[in-house]
C-alpha cells in the first residue's frame, strides 16, 4: 500500500482529498497534517468518516512526514507550498501540489500575479501541469505535480484539442466561469459570508484573476504562439462547482458536429470527460461529488461563434478528484481507482 | 386618482406590480382579475398586504374591466395578451402590456420565435417598446406600451448608447445572462422544482432564447444597420434577479474611462440607472427589490476587449416596476413615483 | 420633523433602521454613526438608497448627535450600550435601544446571561419593554425603551394573552425556534460563513440561549408568578426570518376555537399582528420584509396540547420595524406610520 | 452475487438507491423498473455513473422481475407497494419495500392515515418493520421488509431505548422535526417549486402526517402500552437531511450522563448511530450522503426536561441506505458493506 500524507488536512480541499483516500483501494492515509499547534480529530473536518476510523491530524513535523509518506499531498497556501515543496523533493519523495506555487513555469509570470517573490524557481521546469488527460505521459514520470487550478481544468479540456487541431481561433477566447464558494477557502472574510452570498451573484477579479495566466499558459503551448484570453470569474450561491461558459471564433471548416467529434474522440479513453450529445448541455448538479467533467458544444446557426459549456466539481476534479488522478497516473493504478 | 386594472394579477409579476401599484401615490387599483373560476383574497398572493387591505382578484370580465380602469397592465401569457389588449385599446384606453407580444415590430419574426400567429399585427407598428430611459419620448404618447423582457433590459441600456456614439462593435456583442427563477413564472415545470435548482447552475436555450431578437431590434435600430449578437441564458439559484455579462469589442477611441463617461451622461437624469465607479461592479443583493439597473465597466489592460456587468431585478426593473415607470410616463407623473 | 440619530448604522439592523426611517413620512434621518474611524456613504451599506441620498456614517461623536438628534436608536453590541444611553438619557433624549442592555430589569440576571457587569443599573427600573402591541401604554411614556430581542418578540405575543386568561399553563411552555442568518449579525465568525450555513440546519445554545431570561421575564409578569420556559434555537439556511413553534398545555376549557378568537380579539387593533384561519399556518415568505408577526394554532385531537406557529422579520418585527413602531407610539404618530 | 431489481428507479429514492447498489460488493443490479411507457439511459436520473455502466430503467414487466431479481426493492408510491410486494412474496422473493404499505400492523389505522383500503392484509402480520438498529434479528430471518418512513428513523433511535429502560415518560413525547425538500419526491406541486421553498420555512400537516401512528407503533411497543406523541413536521430550504428536536420528561433517575451512557451502549456495537458528546449537537452537513444517525443530548439544568437532537440524511439512513443496511443483514453481508 502506498502510503499517503496530506499536508493541510483541514481545508476543504485537504478534507476532500482524505477522503477520496480513505476510500482508495491502493493507499493508506498515514499521515495527515495542521499548521495549528494541536491536533485535531480527523472526524472534526470530516464528519463522514466511519466509526472505526480514529485518524487524527497532527501539527506539521518535516521528519514525520519524510518518514511516514511515499507521495505528499500539499494543501496549503500558495507561496507556503513552495518552500515546502523543496524539502521533500530533496528527499526523493513524490510531491503532489495543490497550490499554485509550481503551476506557472514562467517565475516572473508567477510573481506578478500572486505579488511575491518565487523562492524555489529551480523546481519550476521541472514541475509538471497536473491536467491528466493533456499531460498524461509526463505525469506518470513526474516527482513533482503541480495540479491544475479549479477553475482551468475545465475550460483547458474543452480548448486544447480544438485549438491543437486549428479548429478555433485562440485569439478569440472569452471564458465566462462562475465558482461555488467552496472555491474561495475556509479563511474569514466579509465575502464569504451566508448574508452576502446568499441570494445574490456577482462578477469579482474582472480582468484581474490569477488562473488567467495559468489557462494561458496551456493554451499557448497548444497553440504554439502566445495566446491572451478573456476571463471573467464569478461567485455562485452554491458550496460546490464551477461552470465555464466559453465563446470562440471556429475557422471555416469547424461545424459544430465536427468539434464535438473531436472532443469525443480526444477523450475516448478517458473515463471522466464526458461530451454532451447535440442540443444538451451540462449542469452542476451532473457533476457534483464526482470527478467528471462535463462537456456541451453549440454553433449559432449562421455564424462562426462556437459556445462552450463546462461543469467540474471544483473540490472533485478542480482539486482533490484530480489529485488521486495524478497520484493513480504517477504510480499505475487504474486511472479511475478511488474516483468512481 | 389615475384608476388601474391588472390583468392576470395571481403570477410573480402581477402580484409585484400590484404590490408597487398600492403603494403608488397618484393611483389606484381599481381592479385584479385572474383567470381562474372563482376570486381569490388578494393576501393570498401578496401576504406583505395591510390588514386593512380587503383587495379580490376577481375572474376576467370585459366589461368591468372597461368600466373601472383607465390604464391596464397586461400580466398575461404571450398569445393570450394580443387578443386582450385590442379590445381595450379599441375602447380607448391606455395598456402597458408586460407579455412578448407587441415588443417586436415584426410579425415574422415573433411568429418565427414564440411559434404561434399573431393575430392583432395591426398595432406592432403603433405600440411604443417601453425602455423607459431609450425611448422617453415616445412612451409619454403611447397608447400601447410594450413592456421589454426582462433579460433585454439590462444589456440594452448598458449597450445602445455607445452603439449610438459608435464605441464599440456592434457586431462583437456577447450577453452571458444568469437569471434568478422567478424569471420562470409559476407554472409546474420540472425545471423550476426546488431539488432540481437547488445548489445548481446551467445554461439553458442556447443561442435559442426568444429575448434574443428583442435586443437585436434595438440595437438595430441603435446602430441604423442589422445586429446579431450571441445571447447564453443561464439559470441561478435565487429567487429574484437578473445579472448580464456583456462582452464586447471596443473601437480605437475608447477607453474605459471615455465609456463609463458615456453611459454617466446618459443617465444623468435618469433616477435608476447607476453606474459603478473604477474597479466597483454590480451585484444582485445592490438592486434586489428596487428599479435600479447597475452597471460597471472593465476594459482589459492593452486590448479591445470591453467587459459590462449589468444587474437587475428581474421582477422590479426587469418587469413590473419598470411598467409603473412607463405609467408614470405616460401620465406625468414623476418617473421616479412610486419607486423610490 | 423628529430629527432621529442611528448610532451604529453599519449594521444588517442599523441598515434596515436606516431604510425605514427614510422612508417615513414624519421623521428625518439626522445623523447616522459608526465606531470605524473613517465616514463611509450610507449606499455602501444600503445599496437600495436613491440617487439622490448624499448620506455619509460618521465616526460617533457624542456632541454632534446631542445636538442633531431628538429621539436616539442605538444600534450597538450588548455592553457599548448601556454606557452610551446614559448620556443621552441625561441630555433629556429619548432613546430606543435596539441591544439588550435595558431589557432584563434584574441586574443579576442580565449579569448571569450576558457575563459582564451591568453599569447603568439605575436605568433598569426606568426602562420600559418596547414590546408594542403588549406594553403600548407604557411605551407612549418612556424616555428609554428596551426593544426587544428577535427571538422574544413573536412567542410573547402568542403567549402572554393565553397566560392572562389562564388558557394554558405557563410551566408547560416549549419554544422550538429557527432564525435566519442576518441574526447573528454582520461579524466574521466560522458558523456563519457560507459554506457552514448552506444546506444545513442544527440547534445551538441549547438550553442556554440568552434570550430565553428575556421571555421568562414577560411570561412570569403574565402570569403573575415564575415561569420557566425550554427554549431551543436553530439555524435556517436563509437571510431572514424568525419561525417559532410553540408547545404548551391548554387548560380544561381552551378549545382551538377559544385560543383563537382570544388572539384575534386580543390584536383586533392591532396593525401588526395576524392570526390565521383554522387549518392554515404562518411561513417566513409571508412576513419577509413586513412587520408583521403572523401566529397560527392547532389543538392536537383529544388531547390538550397546544401547537403554536410564529413567524416575523428577525430584522424587521424582531428589530428595527417594532424600532420604528416604538418610535411612533412614544411620538404619537400612526402606529404603522412608515411601516405598511 | 446477490441479484437486485428496483421498481420505481427514477424517483429520488429509487436513484439514490441504485448508486448504493452499485457500488456494493456484493450484489449486482440487474433489474431497473419504470411505470414510464418507455425504457430511460440510467445515466438521466444518476447522471454520477461510470461511463462504462449502460444500464437502463426498463418499462415494469411481472415476469422479468421474477427471472431477474433474488432480491427487490420496491420504491412505489404508496398503496402501488402493497399489490406488487404479494406477486413476488408469493414467488418466494425477499420485497424491501420503501412505501408506507406494510409499515403499520393494524390495518384500520393504515386506512385512516392513508385513506385507502389495505388489499394485501394477509401480509401486515407478516412484515418485518425495517428500523435496522431495533429490529435486527427479526429482519435477518424476514422475507417482507417495511422500511422506515424518513421522519419515524431518527426519533425512534432516540427514543426506544429510553422508554424501555424507562428513563422517559412515554406520554410527553414532542418530536418538532424538519426536512429537507427531496422527502417530498419528484411529483410536480405548487409548494416544492423553488421560489416557494428558497428562502422560506413553516410548518405542514400539523398534528396530522402520516408518520406519527408509524413512530406511536414502535413507541408502544417498546412502552408495553399505548403511546400518543406530538408530531410537527416542517419543510427546509435544503436538498436533504431531517433534523428532529425532541422534548420528552425524563424519570426521577434519568440524569443526562445516564441518557447519553444508555444511548452509547445501545449502540455501541451499530456502525450508523453515533452519540454526541455532552455540550455537541449533530447538524444536517455532518450526516448528508452518509447512512449515519447522530444524537445529541441535553436536559435543561434543574429540571426534568430532556432535549434530543436527531440528523440523519432523508434519502439514505431515511430511505434507500437503510434499505442496503436491512438487505445486508437479510442476507448476512457486513451490516455496513456497501454504506461506508
Amino acid at each position: 500500500m502506498l502510503k499517503c500524507a496530506v499536508l493541510g488536512a483541514t481545508g476543504y480541499t485537504g478534507a476532500e482529498l482524505t477522503k477520496l483516500l480513505l476510500a482508495h483501494p491502493h493507499v493508506r492515509v498515514s499521515l495527515l497534517t495542521t499548521r495549528q499547534e494541536k491536533p485535531i480529530a480527523l472526524r472534526e473536518v470530516l464528519p463522514s468518516v466511519s466509526k472505526d476510523i480514529k485518524l487524527e491530524i497532527t501539527p506539521y513535523s518535516l521528519d514525520t512526514v519524510k518518514k511516514k509518506a511515499d507521495v505528499i499531498f500539499l494543501c496549503l497556501p500558495h507561496t507556503e507550498a513552495m518552500a515546502t515543496a523543496e524539502q521533500f523533493l530533496a528527499a526523493g519523495k513524490v510531491v503532489i501540489d495543490l497550490s499554485a506555487d509550481f503551476r506557472l513555469r514562467d517565475k516572473k509570470v508567477y510573481e506578478t500575479w500572486y505579488g511575491v517573490i518565487h523562492t524555489a524557481p529551480q523546481y519550476l521546469s521541472q514541475a509538471v501541469y497536473g491536467l491528466c488527460e493533456v499531460y498524461r505521459e509526463k505525469i506518470k514520470k513526474a516527482d513533482l505535480i503541480a495540479n491544475p487550478g479549479c477553475y482551468p481544468t475545465g475550460p483547458l479540456l474543452a480548448l486544447i484539442p480544438l485549438i491543437k487541431r486549428k479548429l478555433i481561433d485562440p485569439g478569440s477566447v472569452i471564458i465566462n466561469a462562475a465558482s461555488g464558494v467552496s472555491g474561495a477557502g475556509k479563511k474569514l472574510v466579509a465575502a464569504t459570508q451566508f448574508c452576502e452570498v446568499n441570494e445574490n451573484y456577482n462578477a469579482y477579479k474582472v480582468n484581474q484573476h490569477q488562473h488567467a495566466p495559468e489557462i494561458e499558459q496551456s493554451l499557448s503551448e497548444a497553440a504554439g504562439k502566445p495566446v491572451k484570453i478573456t476571463f471573467v470569474p464569478h461567485l455562485l450561491p452554491v458550496t460546490r462547482g464551477i461552470f465555464a461558459t466559453i465563446y470562440a471564433e471556429t475557422t471555416a471548416k469547424a461545424t459544430e458536429a465536427v468539434i464535438r467529434k473531436t472532443l469525443q474522440e480526444t477523450y475516448q479513453q478517458s473515463p471522466f470527460v464526458r461530451i454532451k450529445a447535440e442540443g444538451q448541455y451540462p449542469s452542476l448538479k451532473e457533476v457534483r461529488h464526482t470527478n467528471f467533467c462535463d462537456i456541451g458544444v453549440s454553433i449559432q446557426k449562421g455564424t462562426r461563434r462556437l459556445v462552450m459549456l463546462v461543469a467540474i466539481d471544483n473540490l472533485v476534479k478542480g482539486a482533490a478528484g484530480q489529485a488521486v488522478q495524478n497520484m493513480n497516473l504517477r504510480f499505475g493504478f487504474p486511472e479511475e481507482a478511488g474516483l468512481l
